[in-house]
């Protein structure tokens, strides 16, 4: 009987452990689930009978160790800056690791000695990163196959609200950590290449310079780019291709009310604002404005950022409550970016029966005996509520089937790995598909960027 | 016979050691040039007959001991990050030191043995940091004398370029370090207060918050938020006052066609532009711009940033060649404010003749008797050439100054310091209006940034 430990099970994890626990009672797989949480294992007992649970501090080195050992493969589900250490005992054990968090450089330096060992330690096979790896490597294959020439890859996800639960403004609701919503595209400016010229795109520009998505049924979506476009570059082999591009997926409109956010300074995480806890969220709006003895922090802000009368991007700003000088910050010694995120926190968060929804979406433009294509591939999964959502299915089924499959010996190519192999990507896909995650593929006139291309 | 040693001999010491090569012929004072540039030594002795000159690299700790030995009192002139060593070497052997730099909490950690010693390591005693910290303190000081309370401190510097020198659109040419004009402002929002409120401006609007100010005699200018206008708040005893700002000043129009560089990204120099060498100054700003096969990038640029047909913006840019597709950069995995310094040193260098022109403004607000006052004090400097600049004149003096003023023991209490003392800036103001340094007090009615205060 083979072993999975999963370490931390926390609120991403519930179809990852429903899941394996079902495919384990079928497999003759023991599960055992570790957490720092005494209460949270006490309820997971509860519900999943016959599971094994242990309290783990991974802290403490004594412990990680005597509760690997008796393991087959770990899953890591912890906050990526933990893997590493975790990576360090399952070598020394001798243990395969599933994760769903990129590859950082500690963890590529294992390489060499994961291969040595014959270990599989499967890394970026959640989402996304995760599932837009298999998706787009599915499709760039069979396009080389055929005797294809990439010319263009673009890759666009996004954790929004299901239509149904989508009751704000924003069309917007954290499913996932609002802090990395606040500071997302920070760091550096975004790097991409269009038609062959690189492009870069600094960080207050950003959320300007969107590009527009329809996905059939579920009508028009924006993009803001990504920070480093090229990352997988060299691993999908698309070194010659005119544009590779990787953006983030909102609804329409989100994109260019967050930049209000964006020009007043609002995201910045690196400094404390003076009296924070005893600021009004009208107080904190006005810091960032013009002194003025006789006009309203409104009219100020309107002039500041010329939002039009008639401008329904105001309306999203007064739905968070953001000229109220009633309601407190409540938070000491904050930054613009944490206070902000607690004032977003108060409209945001999801109902206990709000459903959130993910959507991933590629172009894959190509060259085939003289001709120009282009496919697209979206995927759209919902979820079901708080708990069981989209986005805990998507991360969280590719992590176990990678998990059973590299104890089957079906995956089994050794190393610090990225799923990006027909040997990892053709299985998941299949049995993805099977729990009703899949691409629906449609052929498109091939534009590129250049219209001059236009057939015809 | 007492001893001064001149570390680093660059081009904005020309004034220092014309300065004191005359004091110290007439007092006794003998001078030492230390400099690791053999040439420029040689360059020197020849200029000023009889001055002891050194080579000098201060990596080199026993060649610093021995050459600071026989002084009494160093100047340091080089970078400021270098300024540390040779404090330390003062310190044990007993020698005083004068630098024009900011202190450095490395700097200020040695406060407690240099008192011990009975030292003086003044710091902060060239234009600003210096001139600055002493024309103000003097004005603070006799309005708390009169019994007056301070409302407001404003206070604005500019290195520009003097009137009958001003050849270019922008009104301005490079004076000091053009890395430090190109990364200006960044690292953090400006914080400022007014009329007792906190106010943040991120880097990206700092330059669309500028505030004008007419200087007699020398039109309108205008001036941007440094980054921490609250640093000398205690230093200067104004705890308590409504406002505190402390600018940056341009002619009028600079700032707002510098901003066009800020916001399509030029001035980052957090990354390697692709390609950065064989690319033109063209293909520089159309690595900002989006992909278009049809549009020039001059159509593009006017609509992304919405420059209209007749704002002169507009030929500004085109003064530096921004357009030419001929002109290249040169420069290897260059960042993009690494470029922009370049494209701009190409047109902003002064000429041999070209003089330099430094403009101090203060604003002082306070309440005296029950009434509300404010009194503007401004300075303008004008050099003589490219070496015998304003700059290199009003930084040098208040240097060569404190060190005579410290080898005669007109300044002596010990310590880490910066000039707002009277028994520093008294002596030091009047020796520079001997020098034609002088500032011009006028009164206006005290406003602040409320009109509600107007009198009557």
């Amino acid at each position: 009987m083979k072993h999975i430990l999963i370490i931390g099970t926390g609120k991403s994890t519930s179809y990852l452990i429903d899941y394996l626990y079902r495919e384990a009672g079928e497999g003759g797989i023991g599960i055992t689930l570790g957490d720092r949480d005494k209460t949270q294992l006490e309820l997971l007992k509860a519900q999943y009978p016959g599971i094994g649970t242990v309290r783990l501090d991974i802290s403490r080195g004594d412990l990680l160790e005597k509760n690997i050992r008796p393991a087959d493969l770990v899953i890591s589900m912890l906050p990526a800056a933990l893997h590493i250490e975790i990576a360090k005992t399952c070598l020394v054990l001798g243990k395969h690791l599933v994760t769903a968090s990129y590859v950082s450089p500690a963890m590529q330096q294992l390489d060499r000695e994961v291969r040595d060992k014959g270990l599989v330690f499967m890394n970026e096979i959640g989402l996304d990163p995760g599932i837009d790896h298999m998706s787009a490597m599915q499709v760039i294959d069979r396009i080389r196959e055929q005797g294809g020439r990439m010319l263009l890859f673009e890759s666009f996800c996004g954790g929004l609200v299901a239509p149904e639960s989508d009751t704000n403004l924003w069309n917007y609701k954290f499913t996932w950590n609002p802090r990395n919503v606040v500071l997302a595209g920070q760091g550096g400016a975004a790097k991409f290449i269009q038609e062959g010229a690189y492009k870069y795109i600094p960080y207050h520009k950003l959320f300007r310079r969107t590009e527009f998505l329809d996905v059939e049924g579920y009508g028009k979506f924006e993009a803001y780019a990504n920070r480093d476009s090229l990352k997988y570059r060299e691993a999908y082999g698309l070194q010659d291709v005119l544009t590779l591009y990787r953006g983030t997926m909102r609804k329409v409109g989100f994109s260019r009310a967050w930049n209000i956010f964006v020009q007043l300074g609002m995201t910045d995480d690196s400094y404390v604002m003076e009296g924070s806890e005893n600021m009004s969220f009208r107080d904190f709006i006005n810091a960032f404005l013009p002194f003025s003895p006789t006009d309203s922090v409104e009219l100020k802000l309107r002039y500041y950022l010329k939002i039009d009368q008639d401008d329904i991007m105001w309306a999203k700003l007064e739905e968070l409550g953001l000229f109220d000088h009633r309601r407190k910050v409540g938070l000491k010694n904050a930054s613009p970016a944490r206070i902000l995120q607690k004032i977003l926190e108060e409209s945001w968060s999801l109902e206990e029966h709000d459903r959130d929804m993910i959507v991933m979406y590629h172009k894959f433009g190509y060259e085939l005996a003289g001709e120009r294509y282009q496919t697209d591939a979206s995927m759209v999964v919902t979820g079901q509520d708080r708990t069981y959502t989209a986005m805990a299915k998507t991360v969280g089924l590719p992590v176990g089937m990678a998990a059973l499959y590299i104890l089957r010996g079906k995956i089994s190519a050794p190393g610090v790995r990225i799923p990006i192999d027909k040997e990892v990507y053709a299985p998941i896909l299949a049995a993805l598909e099977a729990q009703g995650i899949r691409f629906t593929e449609t052929e498109h006139p091939y534009t590129g960027y250049n219209p001059n291309y236009v057939a015809g």
